[in-house]
């Protein structure tokens, strides 16, 4: 993995995101990194984010799967034109559509594994492929649509 | 609006999900309530579910719109069967899968209101199609396949 994450060279005024934002002090502060063409993001529940007992509740799920894509789809656009994520112009991303899918309750009392692929990449629309394991099983799938913010949003935001 | 809302009547040990349990003292605490044929939830966003400057992230969105839809799936098979939700056996669902879609940027400066409808009911299973509006304008639409929990769950929790 590479030592910074994704998240860590977002810009100050969008990296208040409550998943993925390093400076919103209340939220997630999840973390994306590059293994191989792949990307990982490990993230351990708090014992509050619970649905049933036991397991996680969907959102959170759905929050991380968000996430992870919106950030390899910022990693993958930077891979794509060569250069590092500390370069300009930025390149971050929105999330257009999120349909997620689970295959079994996600266990509570685990670190959970999210891996991300890049499945399209054309212009400014990146669609990430997301899983998500605990304890070496499947849990749940995503695919998070992305779309670029535009430049004039990141120089000048609201 | 009926008085009481949906979640109000979950059995106390599924209380504790972080987006609808009444008992989980740090989550969302959302409340449903039948409006006709309808559902509805209201919930104002805090200060830090802030996605980019201005907008809500989208990992509300998601459990916003799928606990709204666990709870209209609960309401409804109760609703079905003709008797009240305090009455037995209980009926409660988990979310099979969640698809989400964002129309616009949803503004962090509002109410957002939920709206629930009940696209199918058919054995265990009930598809709830949910609408998720602020300042009178449709921000995102989701369907939440749910799935009821087994009874001997109910009886019986982990």
């Amino acid at each position: 993995m590479s030592e910074k994450a994704f998240q860590d060279y977002y810009p100050d005024q969008l990296s208040y995101c409550y998943g993925c934002g390093r400076l919103n002090a209340t939220g997630l502060q999840i973390k994306s990194y590059w293994q191989g063409d792949e990307t990982v993001c490990r993230y351990r529940p708090r014992p509050d984010h619970i649905a049933i007992p036991g397991y996680v509740y969907g959102g959170l799920i759905a929050s991380l799967i968000d996430c992870h894509g919106t950030g390899t789809a910022a990693a993958a656009a930077y891979r794509a034109e060569g250069r590092s994520m500390d370069s300009e112009p930025p390149r971050r991303f929105v999330t257009a559509a999120l349909p997620g899918h689970s295959r079994r309750p996600t266990p509570l009392d685990a670190e959970l594994e999210l891996r991300g692929r890049v499945k399209q990449l054309k212009g400014r629309k990146v669609v990430i492929a997301i899983t998500l394991s605990a304890k070496g099983e499947l849990c749940a799938r995503g695919e998070v649509v992305c779309v670029q913010m535009p430049d004039s949003f990141l120089s000048n935001p609201v």
